[in-house]
């Protein structure tokens, strides 16, 4: 079935893509190279570096969602809160964006987490991200402690849901998990503690 | 100033990190090699390897962060909620340990940012002690989604309270800048929002 998604997927960068996580699955990333990925998707090697500079960037390549949160953030209402606008991007990314692609992420995940160069690659892209946000509310009219506090609160909600959707067998929903988090974690800050 | 620092520092660790730090500054981290920090701090480079496996770790060698967060875990009362604890952390570890070295961290905070193996390592580092929390809650037995978020809110406030903290030329201390960022958070994911 995976060797299907991997033949029949609609273009050429997803099918290099699923050919690439087959073989990383089936074989390890480190084992795997970029001839073994361009004969699993039936492409030559020239079409395989015209979408991925190396194999690393098969898993961080379209990395689209930092300009996407650079534009939300440009095209909301001025008056729009800074975190109502990256708390609606998130719930809008989960639906389009991951809910449809929860068996690819999942196996990207495996392998991400056995690999410490890909570990701390994606660790700087959640650093990316936080950084756009942080420049987008800024630019909006944000002060810098809510600019920088709405960024990390935001990448943070979205990593521990994504972990926990990523782990879930019972199958709710991204946009069920991020909603928990983000009450436990108003939750947890909210409660009185001593000084 | 800064030289009489490498020179007169209480012990060897502290100045081959003195003397390291003063090179970083002055060549770069890439220009500066080792028998240049041991000359500088008047050691011999077998003492150096003693302290450190390689320049990089000077800055990341003492990580003793996780584990004293695991056992202040494991040491607090079974009642006591884990953010609490966590919390109390924060503090203390700002006024015995982050506020007699603002100088050397400022420091180490420009090299750091201005060279991604050493970003990559220390985004790496702080995924570390978010794990070592997440797991010294749950081993108190907070369930699994709370301990995931303590650990989140307390890498990442601690995280955005040190940026602006060593950013801030009106000398407020540590502590007061944790409980900007705390109130700014819980203010941030509070508010009310369209779903």
């Amino acid at each position: 079935m995976l060797d299907g998604m991997a033949r029949w997927a609609p273009d050429t960068r997803e099918r290099l893509r699923a050919a690439a996580l087959e073989l990383f699955e089936e074989r390890g990333f480190g084992a795997t190279t970029v001839p073994d990925i361009v004969e699993r998707a039936g492409v030559t090697r020239r079409t395989f570096f015209r979408h991925f500079s190396d194999k690393r960037e098969v898993f961080f390549g379209d990395d689209e969602i930092p300009s996407r949160a650079t534009a939300m953030l440009r095209a909301a209402p001025p008056a729009a809160p800074a975190f109502a606008i990256a708390w609606t991007g998130l719930r809008a990314l989960a639906v389009e964006r991951f809910e449809p692609r929860r068996d690819q992420m999942a196996a990207s995940r495996r392998i991400i987490d056995a690999e410490p160069s890909l570990r701390e690659r994606d660790l700087q892209k959640q650093a990316d991200l936080r950084e756009a946000i942080r420049a987008g509310c800024a630019e909006r009219g944000s002060d810098p402690l809510t600019s920088r506090v709405v960024a990390g609160v935001t990448v943070e909600l979205l990593q521990t849901a994504l972990e926990r959707w990523l782990a879930d067998e019972g199958g709710m929903p991204l946009t069920r998990h991020l909603d928990e988090v983000r009450e436990r974690m108003s939750g947890v800050l909210g409660s009185p503690l001593p000084s």
